[in-house]
């Protein structure tokens, strides 16, 4: 596999192609931003922690069923996925209160939601990635009615596996964000990432955050965190 | 009926309780707010106007077989209403592109949407009544699935009969914000208010504005304009 031309560079990743069309090459950067770009850093380490846990999380979703971008990691900082075209949506699962969620309707940061609930934002960085209903996704057709159900029954299976998992790592899983894409096929599959920039994890007694969060709020040291993520993952040996 | 002691202020209506302790007394006031109350002006004539134009709107929803909470016009700005227990939701129907759903989804202002939406806000000063999905309002338990579900359905019902009424009145209903209450019985009912101040309303020909975004973008005179819309809307023959 050959690495080209740069094909799109985001806030976390830059996208190249490839010699084949369908799988572009993902380098994940040490950019850290926060609040639709306002807050920026270079944290080094970050890209190569986010592309080491990420591969690991989508080499366990395929395990499990999950239909997903993901090909194969290609050094500690880049991956190959299949090529998709992004569906603009930010599909979040909630488990527990926090951010957003938290602040909108007043409710304390942590406290177990009764059930998981999903939730989309339009990606749009122009209109600040605003929350979005399943009227208004398909009034505005940026998807179907059929596609937003299988986001959503896609989105809590994740849920399901990943709050098990890093369960059994110590984690809790309180909320993460999801992106979806649809391949030449047209088949819709898992992409972007899953990492501590996209989830918020806390440690399961103790509750201390182990996620983006500290960039966010300045509580602490990212890599550390990161760092610990990925060791209580079970570092490399997976992928 | 006796009007007794005043029993809550809002930024529009005064309640009073009544010798019934099933029916309240309603005072409209001509107290004009926006912005969640950050813009206020005293507007003669206001209280009355939107008094006449909900009580013939409850009227004809009445006629129709909407459930709702009006009894009778009491005086020029009062009318009695049976007491509920408001659901802390605002129930949102848009058929067109305005106001917040424009800015946020960036769609321009008067687009015809492909179909009429119901939104949801939560009620809350503080929070500024924010946004919330069905999936939120139950986990939050402010209202079951099944009331979520009652409530869009007579929402689109209550769309249908307005949006008929209002074009043999040559207006355009773009959108509206409606009330529900659950009464001593447990019936939900429709409750609070349908006027200038909580619909928008376009002259169907010339897409002026006759409601109270005159008021919020200073636009023009807010009372010839409801005047318009009460003598279009029949006057106060029906009640």
């Amino acid at each position: 596999m050959i690495k080209k031309q740069a094909l799109y560079e985001g806030k976390a990743k830059r996208i190249y192609a490839t010699d084949d069309e369908n799988i572009v090459w993902v380098e994940y950067k040490d950019s850290a931003t926060a609040f639709n770009g306002v807050k920026k850093a270079e944290i080094t380490g970050k890209g190569r922690l986010n592309n080491e846990i990420t591969s690991l999380l989508f080499f366990l979703l395929t395990a499990k069923g999950i239909a997903n971008h993901f090909i194969k990691k290609v050094s500690d900082h880049e991956q190959l996925v299949k090529r998709v075209k992004i569906i603009p949506l930010e599909v979040i699962v909630r488990n527990y209160a926090a951010g957003s969620f938290s602040k909108r309707f007043g409710v304390d940061e942590g406290k177990r939601l009764k059930r998981p609930i999903v939730e989309f934002c339009l990606k749009n960085d122009e209109l600040g990635d605003p929350p979005i209903t399943d009227d208004q996704i398909e009034v505005l057709e940026i998807a179907s009615t059929d596609v937003i159900e299988t986001l959503k029954t896609s989105a809590l299976k994740i849920n399901d596996i990943l709050t098990e998992f890093f369960k059994e790592c110590r984690l809790k899983l309180v909320d993460f964000k999801l992106e979806f894409g649809v391949d030449a096929d047209g088949n819709i599959l898992l992409a972007d990432e899953i990492s501590p920039d996209t989830c918020r994890l806390w440690d399961i007694d103790t509750n201390e955050k182990l996620d983006k969060d500290l960039f966010r709020q300045d509580l602490g040291n990212l890599i550390d965190a990161y760092e610990t993520i990925l060791q209580r993952l079970g570092g490399k040996q997976h992928v």
